[in-house]
């Protein structure tokens, strides 16, 4: 197959260029190095095609590209998932890297193994994540006509923070969609979106 | 002044900004929030401009951009330094948020109080930086020809290592280039180039 994703068994980093993949009617393999026990060991044949010794890996046509948010945006490139204008190729660029912000300070919660002191944790973040992010995002979406992050399309931004709302949603429990109607009108707008639809349903059943 | 950019009076992470505007012509207000003491306080007038809190800010011709990779990316663009196609775009991509990945290690260092402590963690950090990083960004140098990281003109990805390693010796004292050929070839090239050679000789001399 002329496509090869090597990440993790699991969702993070790599999930959103497999959704976009998808969308784009990609045939791709999808190489899982194993993510347990934890922390994970990189087999190494997988560490030496990797130019810097990590993964996400993308090899097709005959090149390479490494780090996450550099694949995944030049596949959303290549479907028009970015935006129409330079401007908005920027906005998507922002918005993606405030998710990746936000997702910060929930690994190391989803890490910890008591699970009362787990959702104490959770339940904090979480009122910190609406203040310092949902809330500005529902805005966003709202100003913008209530379906979209950026312009009048859909985006990698609203892929990105689609998948994350859902991540969050089956890692912790957390439906930030239902507190906020125009992120939820975004959500299931992503999650219907023929080719992501479809992966949704099929993809492998992860841990995270 | 049209454009105005928002940082704290540090080179950090607007610096690429303020070298790849001073390239492209710009005329920018520079304006610096109080680094000390640390933690920094952004000032509220600031803090409330930025759409997530944080800076760099830009705002130009009636709109506004956040988070610096998105902003720097975003005028790069504008000044065609992003490489001659969308793979070479990506490559800029992986490059740069690879510099980002090699940094990260040497701000806390950067914060040690304790000189001895400090000089013993920059020697560690070093042999790691070059095994993992700086073999390898010379490397591709020196496979694509021997003066840039992508392609065969000038990018934002050689502007972005070339500050990085400019702000090491700044810094640390290190100074890679005298061991890599091709990433000194490289460095002198972009600190050489018309606008940024400028702005590198008038920029204010601060602490990071």
């Amino acid at each position: 197959m002329a496509y090869k994703l090597y990440y993790y068994d699991i969702r993070g980093g790599a999930e959103p260029i497999r959704m976009i993949l998808s969308y784009g009617g990609v045939q791709f393999e999808d190489i899982r190095a194993p993510m347990f026990p934890l922390p994970p060991k990189l087999p190494t044949e997988i560490k030496e095609r990797a130019t810097w010794g990590t993964i996400p890996l993308m090899e097709f046509e005959g090149k390479k590209l490494n780090q996450s948010l550099a694949i995944t945006r030049y596949f959303a490139k290549k479907f028009d998932l970015v935006g129409s204008n330079d401007f908005e190729a920027a906005q998507c660029d922002e918005y993606v890297d405030t998710v990746v912000d936000y997702v910060k300070p929930w690994v190391p919660i989803l890490m910890e193994q008591d699970d009362v002191k787990r959702k104490g944790l959770e339940q904090e973040q979480k009122v910190k994540s609406k203040e310092q992010y949902m809330d500005k995002f529902e805005q966003i979406v709202k100003d913008n006509g209530g379906r979209f992050l950026v312009g009048n399309t859909l985006s990698w931004a609203d892929i990105y923070l689609a998948h994350v709302l859902n991540s969050g949603e089956l890692n912790h429990g957390i439906r930030f969609i239902d507190e906020y109607p125009a992120l939820k009108s975004m959500f299931e707008n992503v999650m219907n979106t023929p080719g992501i639809k479809e992966w949704m349903e099929k993809r492998p059943d992860t841990k995270y």
